[in-house]
């Protein structure tokens, strides 16, 4: 008998079928044995539906009234679900996060989780019964409601898993599993059985959708053993673990994200504290730099290229601007049609031949690259927008992702 | 400066437009001078929303679970309204009825409040803030939140009202006050500027749709002055209060109610007991039976009638039929074509002559009476429901409801 948390998405309780789903699934854990906590999103678009009712009413939108707003969609999920398993002879009690033991800092719309104290939830699992749980919530030492972002979920479903002694944080989605890269984008896409949390952080940092990054760095901190998987499938999904990588591939993953923008800096002085001075201007304007590359310098000036979300380029245009004399820039452009691709990989690290073959084949297929930036486990090339799925659709098959690893040729 | 509880009611903050209209109101409030403490229902149909999202995941709908699906419809609005409030420069802060201090029994969708605690609000007051309260809610002994039933948005702005020792208590709707009668089926119906607390409770008893009849009894008991107005209007609405009614009316109102059946048991023994037995099996059957005439005996039998809601009659006929031949009765009729017309007046007790003119305009009128029955300030008769409009219209016109009471004629 395994103590399960399992969560369960926006899209698997979107509707009153998926949440009669998920409690037909509940009722075959518990014949197989389990115990079960259940944590639940909002369901499918509410979300989206309660921050548009906010922008009708608001523009100052207060962060205590927002997280009160927001958090009543989880808050929804969760009773109904929990009614759904009292009409299956599922004992269940619904819980929203303050009711969970989530205590919060005040930080409202991104509050950090201080300390979980389930006992309200633990009690409920002794009488035999299954609690749900509404995501992404908590109760800040003011008494106030507070809401982790988006994706919390996640990170309540790891914390609660952490908290209870869990033996496993199951989260389930719409797809089967983590994936070499994108199933939309090449279809002989594999998914993995198992995924370190590295690989995984570097992924999610990289245009993976799921699962939500601060759950996964909080599952590697207390060694929640995280499972990826299907919400309506017994097969199993991925599971994320420190422990060594059974396939021992080289490379795990390819993927692609398009919601960055590159901004250029032009004619910048090559002086010390020049860049410092960009980037702490830009840090003071929030605005979320990712890759930084800068090049040779040439004739005393030099170029700094950066990306960006696309919608902070406005702020980050304004910023720039507004010091381009003090560093001696002569101007900035930015371009909004530039696409990351990544190549993720334990194994590359004692592999130098890995980023040649990459560059070898983008450029075999006639695809430039504009900025290359590695990590320890990851080689990301900035390309052309349009070219983005066939960058992912040819490395995949270079480093022949759609086999097993053993049966990979060698590098 | 005036300290006033202001509940605003589903109409009232039924849509993005409407809550910006309260928050209107409430600048024009403090403009003036006024403390306000608001009191919000869920959006418009939202409860019906709610409701029908349960019925669909389960048939079972644990209370506990209705509640904290329920409830959150308040929770949004209260959220929304707080919004709005802070775009309009006003500092505010949105309380769920537990954060409110709102203590309930554990009797999930009809909870009772044991007590008030509304520190958060004074404080939230003493600071020149607006706090907004999510109506109809509290959290129980057991630390799980309950809701109070339909119509208990009321109920939590009067016991707020007490506990913060406000001036007034204004319950606010898409009407301009009580009327004489329903404006919609009499067009002279006139809106009364005063009306005594029991003469309300016989109102809303008998069909007027508002306020809650719950609230209006807290509102006797703690003395709570009540003004039942129109949510956008300067224009005063009608004040319910114990004192002598200023007006001297010896008829307040006309009200007619459609929500009702009637059913016949047929030839019951004329012995002690059986009628107690009769409405002992209706009541453990949670039949809410209204109003009952017991025809004379005759030849040691007896007609007993009575009225009860539509829905409930499938429940009464089985009871009934069940312990027919226990209380020697030969079989029961439910009749769905009625309506129950009503005349209300605090001054009727001293004037006897009240009764016959009312069945007299009837009689003239071409309506039968089917039953009949009397408080020291009610008279109700039942009529077919075809004829329950024009009942209501040539009562209103024979007690000259559209003067003030002073223009009136002697009856």
């Amino acid at each position: 008998m395994a103590l399960l948390v399992q969560k369960f998405g926006g899209t698997s309780v979107g509707d009153p079928d998926r949440i009669r789903e998920v409690a037909d699934h509940v009722v075959r854990c518990r014949k197989r044995g389990d115990q079960v906590v259940l944590v639940v999103s909002a369901m499918g678009k509410e979300t989206d539906d309660l921050l548009r009712l906010a922008d009708q009413v608001s523009t100052t939108k207060p962060g205590r009234e927002m997280d009160m707003l927001i958090t009543g969609g989880e808050r929804k999920a969760c009773a109904l679900v929990s009614m759904a398993l009292n009409d299956r002879g599922i004992d269940s009690d619904s819980f929203t996060g303050s009711q969970a033991g989530f205590i919060t800092d005040t930080i409202h719309r991104n509050a950090k989780i201080l300390d979980v104290r389930p006992g309200r939830i633990q009690a409920s699992l002794d009488e035999g019964r299954v609690p749900v749980v509404g995501g992404s919530q908590g109760v800040s030492a003011d008494r106030d409601v507070t809401f982790f972002g988006r994706g919390g979920s996640d990170t309540t479903a790891v914390a609660l898993a952490h908290a209870l002694g869990a033996d496993a944080c199951e989260l389930y989605t719409d797809v089967p599993g983590v994936f070499t890269t994108d199933p939309r984008v090449v279809s002989e896409a594999r998914k993995m059985d198992q995924i370190s949390f590295d690989e995984l952080l570097e992924m999610t940092a990289t245009g993976c959708p799921k699962p939500a990054m601060r759950s996964v760095e909080l599952a590697r901190t207390f060694g929640v053993r995280l499972h990826v998987r299907s919400a309506f499938s017994w097969v199993p999904g991925t599971w994320v673990t420190e422990e060594e990588n059974m396939e021992s591939a080289i490379i795990s993953a390819v993927t692609h994200d398009t919601s960055e923008a590159k901004m250029t800096v032009s004619g910048v002085s090559d002086r010390p504290g020049v860049a410092a001075q960009l980037f702490r201007a830009l840090a003071d304007a929030d605005v979320n730099v990712d890759m930084i590359v800068q090049n040779v310098s040439a004739k005393g000036s030099t170029d700094i290229s950066f990306t960006l979300p696309h919608e902070q380029t406005p702020t980050a245009t304004a910023t720039v601007e507004a010091i381009v004399e003090e560093i001696g820039a002569t101007g900035s452009i930015t371009d909004d049609e530039i696409a990351r691709v990544s190549l993720i990989g334990a194994g590359m690290q004692t592999n130098p031949g890995v980023a040649a073959t990459m560059f070898e084949t983008l450029s075999t297929a006639g695809i430039n690259i504009e900025m290359i930036s590695t990590s320890a486990i990851r080689i990301s090339c900035v390309v052309r927008e349009a070219e983005a799925e066939s960058a992912v659709s040819v490395l995949h098959g270079a480093f022949e992702l759609h086999k097993p690893a053993a049966e990979r040729s060698d590098l």
